[in-house]
């Protein structure tokens, strides 16, 4: 994935690849003011809770780039204002907020500079958020590799790899660190329905870095953990609360269970801009619920009866009490997670 | 579903709804000769085990319907040739070699007879596997109305409807004689990948008979079942061994795990031709492996990279301990398995 940037900030505009078109297209988007970035958001074009982040925090400087320099109040109401509207993209992920709030205490820190300097403070933060979710990701994937055996079989779902962050990934991380360390890794990923970011992105990206792949649908992981295949499950998240509690792609909660059931490890990898430390349990994670079409339409093929109902929730919580740990770049937290995550509150 | 017919015979030919192209499209094959039988059945323009052992049986009509009259050698070679065939085409469904030993033994019962009146024979025992299906199904079906709650929020998996079977299904009966008992039936629908019997197939049937569907992809009935959404799983079955261990489509025994979680019961059903007495438990059950492009190409669009490994069991196996009961014609059976199967083999 060296060659491929999921985000990038070029001469004024935001470069992102559009992960709606992959694996069959690598199409990059050039885009040049907020309501591009919010679209992407929404369509998912961009994903992943990390990245979503950083391509909003880029929509706040592109909101404000071309104001005159002279329009100090046009330049606060198209900052807020793009902040807002961003913020209303999605619902689930922290990341998203984590970066906004970040945003919004740059615009205030330095209020007082001229139009033109406040410009570069608030491009200066969003390429910080960008290149400190890289490093964060690298650390976290090498406090990761001790959760993986010397023959890691490992499970995952979705995608937490480079194209969900800046670059490097977080459940992906820790396998690129694996392997960097020497590891034999093999990887059995989950398509992923509705949208299929595991046969899409993940196996797009670790094909790309040489590991041993193998795709399955999301209801035969039960099956491939029954057989003995897979001795870890790595996942990403959207949002982490308090007590542990994990917000991630539907059908999380699902693989969990069964990993318990199976007496395999459930590791959960995030940033510490994932964790919600004002919610004390994942209860209070808003859960976002897309279109039916998402389910009943795949390209030009319709898969279900016209007008049938759907219900497509795009996250679950997973509760703690089934998470054997989660990697952060401050090291592995494990239970009790209450206890454990105060400490990095501080 | 009272004008669909999922298999019939017509004037010398064998009528099938073609499965593969619903519910985009209604189309009926017409297939005069065994190969026929045994493509549709090997590329699932017809599925479900019981259908798929009456679909088999009449192919053993087709294979010698036109033989002369005088040619006794040749009826015979074709007969055994085709029960051979039919028997190679799916390794997992037990209906399919019940189906096919019932058509050999009336075959061998009937050696002495003309060969006009021995191929009337061996379309009666055709006709009668099929009639005795639907009467089969029917029979179950008000067996299984008693696991129903009043307000039943029932999940299923895969197609064990109309289209599995003769007509009117097996888990899909029991919700039939359910609602004709007066409860009120709620179904979420896995839609059951790779090929989507869920949504393309139980969906269908099941609105055309009015029912209140609710389509969901296979990983959210976890999270569905956390909600307190659903009282009662119920499917069908492929094969069922002696200690109650059931062979299903794949994803079935990711959600009895699941089920099992959540305190939900857990039910099969299934009529006595699905039962393999010869097997003491799942093990030994031959889980079919299908091809790769049936998860990585989904119409025409590919959502997958090229060239990714991917594995395809077709089935998986749930142990009996996870099962609350096995609805069968010849009532409910509870376990202890072992035990109360043992009296049906008698």
């Amino acid at each position: 994935m060296d060659d491929i940037k999921t985000i990038q900030w070029v001469n004024g505009k935001v470069r992102l690849l559009d992960q709606a078109q992959l694996p069959e297209e690598l199409v990059l988007l050039e885009i040049s003011d907020h309501n591009g970035i919010v679209n992407a958001i929404k369509n998912m074009n961009l994903r992943g809770a990390p990245a979503i982040g950083i391509a909003a925090a880029f929509g706040v400087v592109l909101a404000v780039w071309n104001v005159p320099e002279t329009d100090r109040s046009g330049f606060l109401v198209k900052a807020n204002k793009a902040i807002d509207e961003l913020k209303a993209t999605r619902p689930t992920a922290k990341n998203l907020f984590w970066a906004l709030d970040k945003m919004r205490n740059a615009l205030s820190r330095n209020l007082n500079k001229s139009i033109r300097d406040l410009k570069q403070a608030l491009l200066k933060e969003a390429q910080e958020i960008l290149e400190d979710d890289i490093q964060r990701c690298k650390t976290l994937g090498k406090h990761g590799v001790e959760l993986l055996q010397n023959r890691a079989n490992v499970l995952t779902h979705c995608n937490a790899g480079a194209l969900a962050t800046g670059d490097y990934g977080t459940a992906l991380g820790i396998l690129r660190a694996g392997k960097q360390a020497g590891k034999k890794i093999k990887v059995y990923v989950d398509e992923t329905r509705p949208l299929f970011q595991g046969a899409r992105l993940t196996a797009f990206e670790l094909m790309e870095d040489g590991f041993d792949v193998t795709l399955i649908c999301d209801n035969m992981a039960a099956f491939v953990m029954q057989q003995g295949l897979v001795n870890i499950v790595i996942v990403g998240a959207d949002r982490i609360a308090r007590n542990g509690d994990v917000a991630n792609k539907i059908g999380t909660y699902g693989l969990a269970v069964i990993a318990q059931k199976h007496n395999i490890p459930f590791v959960v990898a995030a940033p510490l801009s994932t964790f919600d430390f004002t919610l004390e349990t994942g209860r209070d994670i808003p859960i976002e619920e897309r279109a039916p079409e998402e389910v009943t339409k795949i390209g030009a093929k319709t898969i279900a009866p016209e007008g049938v109902k759907v219900y497509n929730p795009a996250f679950d919580i997973t509760p703690h009490y089934l998470i054997h740990a989660i990697v952060t770049e401050k090291g592995i937290i494990k239970p009790p997670f209450w206890e454990n995550i105060a400490k990095l509150a501080k």
